[in-house]
């Protein structure tokens, strides 16, 4: 049982320090409880090289806590000051095309040069010795957003020295590797490890293997990266959380490993900012919900990283108003701000932090709105956060997060295996994974993610495995324990983990588990779709041709072969479905396993925590949820939500 | 009073020189006055380095003279020969991706290198020293369209140690430059001068400020660069124009400062060409005005160029057929070519020179037509080009442009601000500025364009400040003395000159002016329009939610808040009118000012000239232009308008 | 009179030797005559520098042999090994923008380097020596697919020291060079061939003629570098075939030089592959054949390299099933792998040989099909191969391709012409040749290709001669004593070899041939269409203005002149015909010439070879050919042909 709080970034280094203390008592006022600064204040910590003083950061912190704010400390690595980067240049990452990403805005490291994870053990080691026992602070972040910009790939000599160090432990002799790569494949047999060379330029796409080798190399150095940082804050500061926060639509590297270190997740929620991404191929959905955010991205993000965070989550940046950096940046729906921060905290987040306290009237992101203008007035948000904190007042305590009726596998390799090779040109994991969201919500669902290293599923009903490029050991034996149905497919086990076919065909399972393999692989472009079956919708984008034998039974055809094949408890799905066969499948899965569903309308979203269910209306226009399930008595908003509304009923 | 004049580009350099006499002959008898020369002949000038002879050129300037005509000389500087480029490599520009910019075509300088700027100097002087007094010689052009093939930034050495300079001179000391960027940000604090980069390659988008800066440091780079030609000019050809030849949609540098110089300003008019660049955004506009041109572009540029050059204006190039540079190219239909010419000279053109005598049959341009075909055949121009020497001939004297009613500031720097900072993707200031203008001529208008250091705007009934990202010290003066309806925004006065957003938020006027403040700003998607309520239209890709005191009062509303407001005579449009919006903001204003507006029908255009009123006819299709309120007598084609048609009255 | 074989593509390298033989023993099995091996196995032949070792490849041959079939061996230069790269990094090719295209995949080189090319014959010497003579050994494949993934171009230092040599031969001094290229445009005057660059990286395009002979040159380095394997090869393997792979809708080489020192000239046929290039162009049409190809795409290269090859053409690589390689990869109806195999016979090709025997299970390709699955089973294809053969068995010998009724010049430096110099976005080359040879297979016609070096046209009734950029003498030799109908435009003879426009203008035909020139040339936006008249169609992107003199009629015309001029037996087409009007030229043509013609419905094609015509339905819905002129009796699947039926009928 906890009771969530509210927060917000805040950058002293912005601001005259005559200006904090009427910073705090306003955010204090407003019913904040964290305050998270210092993120990109190395420039202002080290002035000139060595000479770090954290004096005027003590102060800010003070300040706050005087205030009964508490600190969340950001280590200032994203943002190295220019003397650091001009003292060893090569310290940059360097872009695919073979450029130098220079100094100039931020993240202008390669995560594998070894000089500058030395000096970002310092600063942290530095900050850490001279603020880690400060009563002010309750938790650390590492860095900020790690990846973001493109920068976990980075084409350095750093970079190519650290592969093929870590090439070399991976496989001990270049004999192994040539075998496990496949290298005979156009004469790439390599002699010696000091041959090898990064994947970019090459004069068509590099070795699929070879790509995914580098992959895995470059999400390792995020978490070696992360991992220095966490034990000098161990050290120096104990008894704070150590967090980081992710981004959204964002899998460049292996979130669960760097997480798995750390105290819980958190990530910087824009609903519309990230909704602007799919307007090319959504083009009405983006519409629709312009001002709102797409209805399923929040709730899948919160899921996502509650599983990384071992059940901890945190929105550590919220979207409060217009951000600067989507193609169109409009304002939010009146209300959206509060329904935003209520859902985080249906799927079990603590704590809700606002990005940013005052809008920065210099810099990049002087278009970002925070909670007061430039002038300090209240901008729109606020009164929308003073709304918020009635209603959590007004609920009293939250239940935990329970477990969920379904889950879904969320593989972060699988993402990287697909881009390098998506067959098809709509081909992505990610997409995938969320189009399996969607359908599981569309029907009311709550929903787990589970991590491809999780080896329990017991206590779902059922679980969904898309596109899974390779069988994880602890995948296959939570599914061969498992009671429940799983639905696996496409493309799932189509690999091994070198990145290769698998000698007895896809999907690679035993046939007392799944007698059946995939004996075509085909990649449909946009005019093509195929029939499922009268009113079940059809397949798009992917579709495989599967052969079964004793044991497995189509649940339904198509022109093409088996749509969907059962054997027992497991269901193989032979492609990507389009939205209605989505639902049909769904369905089919809930009538199997004994899941309530109801078809929800656009726009309405539900999520249970504990003994609550909440109901959101992302949609434009009202809704009555009386009609979709929803019983008296309704806390807050309900029953008839109008748009950026929000319900609570006791689940029955 | 004066009496239009045509002219031509020629090249003796491209032809044997017996053929010189009889084009020159040819020239005059067409009518012709101006002949421009020499302005990319440096390789035939001086071969070898150091051997400069003039001799042919000299030749050719004396058998154009003994045919009458006049001479334009242009300054060779555009085109520097290989031994030279070869002699020091590092004076080519760099592009934004950090490549050199090499020979093989035109415009292979940076502005910023010193040794190519004394080359410069050396060869003007030259040239000056020996043809300057020739009194066949009646104007000089330097360069040749400076800037094109985007050639105003450069990112070379040169020009990292110029801007340093540059920086050093603005701000004095380090501090003062912090202070004025917001370095706090991002920890991009600077410790000295010798720390600050360019800003391109940086890991995501530069700092406003720093981008801004650089783009002024980029801007008067070529004017410095112009002005040293400038000064040998004076010295040793006076009494003769000095001119530069400006483009068309383009505005890398501040074209007011280098024409400030000069004798007039000039420039290169494509219409078809130019067209084809807005295929895309409106494909409808451009497919009913392919062989046409759009019907507003000629006119707003010449009107631009007409204040540049502070009366006085030339077409230094004008289309005369197909050219070879734009995607699709289309012949223009027949009688464009003296519609377009005579167009120019009813905007205040003194003359319309064509570009070029004889198409070249060979080089990159060998498929731009010119007047006549490769084997000196008339081209199709021709005979446009006779009718319009009769019609002059026919209207005897011109008077000079007179003040129109109506004008609107142009501000080089803030086309820049917002192609740093557009916050909505189809946010440019040269549209914006292009749509006022459109709306204006829709209705009939005779528009005048201000350059933003004008400091007085006594004489209008109304001028229009859209956009101007940060107030200049002229522009508050002829505010504050303005009598006439002035109206402002969207966006104007959002920044100060440091590109930050003011502390008293935009548009930082005082409360006696303007008692309003924009309080949120929206970017719109291309699916968001706000209804500017019942037959108002509506506002597109922007909008800003304004606050308002005492003495204001909203002229209308929209569902977010005041679409314009109003005080006394300044007005605040909050947002990017569509074309029906746009309609009725001018018959507002006309209203309030009585100013007489017509709407005219589409491609259907009317200028005034002093006591004359011209009207053209841009549309595929005849018009009448006795329904539009034109009164006999009517000179020229009128009254009935086929395609291409021009007429002229006196006005009431 | 021939019999048909078919082939395979194997890759001993990849398989366990113990596997040889039963894939050897399979193969011959299934009825396969040719197996193509070696091409990319450098690093297993010589897998430390020196030590070239063939055993396992002779092996290999052996085993093949052993079962009866006949051995293609490839030159592995395609993929040179990481150690030779290593060996000199200068080797590799040097992209537009300056980088180098590096090792990683293949074709990891330049054509124009010398050492490169020493090892090349090293390599070959040393295969052709140890296993020349083997009487395995049926056929050599040079290479292969010379230029793909766009590596005929490359701006290394090794091609600027071989094109400043190449001009220099060419043009003996530097002032010849100066007046052909005509370099006085721009001052681009060079002094010496050491001033000259390679035309990339320049401001804006580089001249047409500095780029045209950029492409003669390193087309011309594709021809020696062959040439230097060829030599070889006829040396130490006397009495075998030599042969190269070329690639469909390719042209950035002359294929007629490398080809004029082989022994015929084979391509890689992907059909469904190559459609996918057309799907933003055409995208109904490719949503329509999405599974079948295009169904003039196959034909026209078999035309065209049957070409190539002086009669002998075979298919080295043919499309078996799902690719890798396109946007999106769907798998062929079932039957179009034997439709596509007779059709190639259909054309005269002797060999059709599939790519590739077994499913790579590793590599870049390791989502390719072949005729064997990864697990050896049989894949989709293997039944239409067997069905094949008992179709080939039950026809008997095949006669040879006889001449066709009508042919069209197919020119490679046109194509390179006209994408240096489109002057309309979509006038492209081989699209106006493709066209032309579609236009005349709707009309049911059996259609040759004829290069541009071609001095004989005599037999056919009709020749076509779109876009050839520059007469050749060949051209206007053959021209000149045929006796039947020549069309030739859009652009033909519109420039001299020095691309230069012709002092008395295109088409530079004698008066006695052609009294007709081309005054105004227009390229047309999509939204222009010219109406030809009634009935007839439109011309599209390209219109010229032609004028006209004694002795020439307008066949029809339009409103901005004439469409087709006729003068004896010449015509001159004056633009880009849509299909309705390119359908009513040929049928013009044919009532001309006698020619009997049948308007084929949507993908139903024919073709004669000596006395027989085959029929193919590539449409997805059955047709009945008697309806379009088929008699009976019918052999194989009609007279309703499914989709994928081929039919054959003994000509009348």
């Amino acid at each position: 049982m906890t009771r969530p709080t509210l927060g917000v970034c805040y950058y002293p280094e912005h601001w005259p320090e005559s200006q904090w203390a009427e910073d705090a008592r306003r955010m204090s006022a407003l019913g904040l409880t964290y305050v998270r600064v210092g993120e990109f204040a190395w420039s202002h910590l080290e002035p000139e090289p060595g000479a770090v003083d954290a004096t005027w950061l003590r102060h800010a912190i003070e300040t706050l806590a005087s205030a009964g704010l508490k600190v969340v400390l950001g280590t200032p690595t994203a943002t190295p000051p220019k003397w650091l980067v001009d003292s060893m240049p090569d310290m940059v990452a360097i872009d695919e095309m073979g450029r130098p990403r220079r100094f100039g805005s931020r993240r202008h490291y390669c995560f594998s040069h070894a000089g500058y994870r030395r000096e970002c053990i310092r600063i942290v080691e530095a900050l850490a010795r001279r603020l880690g026992d400060h009563p002010g602070i309750a938790a650390w972040q590492t860095d900020n957003e790690y990846g973001c910009h493109n920068t976990v790939l980075s084409y350095s000599a750093s970079a190519l020295e650290g592969f093929r160090d870590w090439l070399k432990e991976r496989y001990g002799d270049i004999g192994a590797l040539n075998d496990a790569w496949g290298t005979a494949f156009w004469s790439m047999t390599y002699r010696s490890f000091a041959e090898i060379d990064l994947p970019n330029l090459t004069v068509t796409e590099a070795h699929p293997a070879h790509r995914l080798d580098f992959w895995r190399y470059s999400s390792d150095q995020v978490a070696t990266f992360d991992a220095a940082q966490v034990d000098i804050l161990r050290r120096f500061s104990p008894g704070r959380l150590i967090l980081h926060n992710y981004m959204g639509r964002f899998a460049d590297f292996d979130h669960f490993k760097v997480a798995a270190e750390h105290d819980g997740a958190t990530w910087d929620s824009y609903p519309i900012g990230f909704l602007s991404e799919r307007r090319e191929r959504e083009p009405e959905h983006a519409a629709h919900f312009v001002r709102q955010g797409d209805p399923d991205f929040q709730a899948f993000h919160h899921d996502l990283y509650r599983a990384a965070g071992r059940g901890r989550l945190w929105v550590m940046e919220q979207q409060p108003g217009p951000v600067n950096w989507a193609p169109w940046n409009p304002a939010p729906l009146p209300g959206m701000v509060r329904l935003w921060s209520m859902e985080a905290f249906a799927h079990g987040a603590e704590t809700v932090s606002y990005f940013r306290w005052r809008q920065a009237p210099f810099g990049q992101e002087q278009m970002h709105t925070g909670l007061l203008r430039p002038d300090s007035s209240h901008d729109a948000a606020v009164a929308e956060v003073s709304s918020l904190v009635a209603d959590i007042a007004s609920l009293g305590t939250f239940e935990e997060a329970s477990q969920a009726p379904v889950a879904i596998v969320f593989d972060y390799p699988s993402d990287w295996a697909w881009r390098i090779q998506p067959q098809g040109a709509d081909f992505n994991y990610s997409d995938l994974i969320f189009e399996t969201y969607r359908a599981l919500r569309r029907a009311g669902l709550t929903i787990d993610i589970l991590s491809s290293r999780a080896e329990d599923w017991s206590g779902y009903h059922a679980v969904f495995v898309p596109g899974l490029f390779a069988w994880t050991r602890e995948t296959l034996k939570a599914l061969s324990r498992f009671e429940g149905v799983t639905i696996i497919g496409p493309r799932t086990g189509s690999r091994d983990r070198n990145f290769r076919i698998p000698d007895d065909l896809p999907p690679i399972l035993p046939e007392h588990i799944l007698n059946a393999r995939v004996i075509t692989t085909q990649s449909l472009p946009p005019e093509v779709a195929i029939d499922a079956g009268g009113r079940n919708g059809h397949f798009i984008r992917w579709f495989e041709t599967l052969a079964h034998g004793d044991g497995v039974e189509p649940v339904f055809n198509t022109p093409e072969g088996p749509g969907l094949l059962r054997q027992d408890r497991i269901r193989y799905l032979a492609g990507w479905p389009d939205t209605k066969l989505f639902d049909r499948i769904v369905a089919d899965v809930a009538a199997d396993t004994g899941i309530a569903i109801t078809a929800l309308p656009d726009g309405l979203r539900r999520r249970e925590l504990g003994s609550w269910r909440f109901w959101f209306n992302y949609a434009p226009t009202p809704v009555d949820i009386r009609r979709h399930g929803a019983k008296k008595p309704i806390l807050l908003d309900g029953p008839v939500l109008k748009p950026a509304g929000i319900a609570l009923e006791q689940r029955g």
